[in-house]
């Protein structure tokens, strides 16, 4: 069999970039040649997992088909989320933990998703189950990623299941979860060294709601009174990506990782499904979005149902 | 939670009634309150099945939303191979061994498919992750579900795992898998007694290939001489199912299960992609399709390639 590239998708975060790397290793351990690859530069919080575990840091691609035939994608299936040439190459497996949309295959292949916290979480259930051993440095990146999916076990999207395995991840990661966990949301939300254009679109996605191209992008912070400093700023990014990309809107979800709260930026020709989708009132295209934390389970849902009515 | 109904495609085949039985006596067994049902009347085959395992046949149902808020499915996920208001309902769970296409859902979900010979194979892998005992009865619909989709490990789907599981679900069945599995067979192919609909379209599915709608049926027989006495008879009902139905195209693969050979009947507009797909020349609706005996593995993708370019 030929080479799999192994990827999550754009705008990595840590579990779409830790999952790579642990998908990688354990589809090397049932016989293929694989390597973990990005869709991105990795954020300021995976880069500190990186380092903490002494893993490099993974070369970015930015076509597929040009190397191999085949690939695997973890964290993501929709197709405007993963690699620009998707559809020149053939998807043999998929480990994630999002709806399914937008997606196909012209043949079978190993899909495997679970509605938990990350699909680092699924992926340490298919080390169980094969019996294979979990190195110190990628269960310490599986770590991270179920720590960055659920923001250390508060977001909704959290099951006990996370929890369980985070625990058993962090035995053989060798570090205690809390600190290691505090450290490293710290270390990804400190947002003041890095450009507009990076905190409004680093982590953002594109979801088809209804026929409509609508950006999704998240940021996490301490605090809300510094980053709205910038608002103005943040504001004229996300218009000139909007006209560029021709979305239907951008929102910029700022969550406050300590308090677990979070506010919305948006710009749009028509924000009213926002406006209905959180029952929010938007001025000066901002609005409150108390308690949500996760765009899948909290933004995602609610929105598309705005748009589908 | 509410209850789920479990179900397999439409014009169910052997795996789509097993394996719904099988997944929704495993779902049960993890706390959710389940039904098996069934998209159609069971065939003959699966009713020889049914009857030697002393098996209830399962409810047909037309719709899903009036009863129940949540689906499982079993064996399909093409929208169109699905209960007519899929789209009405939430898909919690999806076991399959075919393509994913013309598949969404608003949320995430458990989603398990592998590249191999039937459903039951993967829910066979289930039961043993989570060590669930399998019944008698259900370990008898399983080995039948393979056989059948496999043609008794003929089929160039079967994998070498499936043969080991369907060794395995026959000691639980109590039964010798070659005889059984002949006798099974046998009771299927047997197509005298139906009507020329029922063998036409009794185990048809619609393909979206670029958009053109194709539908492909196929049944299996012993020796093609007394099968295309009727010939005439089946393009009958395939030219009018295509009208009213608006097919591109209507194939009909017939197959001999002892000989592993086809012969494929064809109506439609344009019949190039056909032969093209197999480059073999139609001549009088007819065309030879030599060593074909999968529909999944060696119909669908080649035609689908034939449509695409």
């Amino acid at each position: 069999m030929s080479k799999l590239l192994v990827f999550g998708h754009l705008n990595p975060d840590t579990d779409a970039i830790g999952a790579a790397i642990a998908y990688a290793h354990f589809l090397n351990q049932i016989g293929e040649e694989t390597e973990a690859v990005a869709l991105g530069t990795p954020n300021d919080e995976t880069r500190f997992a990186l380092e903490h575990f002494n893993v490099p840091v993974p070369r970015v691609i930015e076509q597929a088909a040009p190397e191999v035939e085949r690939v695997a994608l973890v964290d993501h299936n929709e197709f405007a989320q993963s690699v620009a040439d998707i559809r020149d190459v053939q998807i043999d497996y998929v480990v994630d933990h999002h709806r399914i949309a937008n997606f196909e295959t012209a043949g079978p292949l190993y899909y495997r998703a679970e509605p938990i916290g990350s699909t680092s979480s699924v992926l340490f259930k298919l080390y169980q189950e094969k019996g294979i051993e979990i190195p110190t440095d990628v269960a310490g990146m599986m770590l991270s990623a179920i720590i960055s999916d659920t923001l250390l076990f508060k977001s909704p999207t959290c099951t006990p299941e996370d929890v369980k395995i985070a625990q058993q991840l962090a035995e053989i990661a060798q570090v205690d979860v809390n600190e290691y966990g505090i450290q490293m949301l710290k270390a990804g939300a400190d947002v003041s060294a890095r450009s507009a254009m990076d905190i409004v679109d680093g982590d953002a996605k594109t979801f088809d709601m209804n026929g409509h191209k609508v950006r999704i992008g998240q940021v996490n912070t301490v605090g809300f009174v510094d980053i709205l400093k910038r608002k103005a700023e943040f504001l004229d990014v996300m218009q000139s990506e909007l006209s560029k990309h021709d979305y239907a809107i951008f929102l910029l979800v700022i969550t406050d990782i300590l308090e677990n709260d979070s506010i919305g930026l948006v710009v749009g020709g028509d924000t009213t499904p926002v406006t209905k989708a959180f029952d929010q009132a938007i001025t000066d295209n901002q609005l409150n979005l108390p308690q949500i934390v996760s765009r899948k389970k909290q933004v995602v849902p609610p929105l598309t149902d705005a748009y589908m009515s």
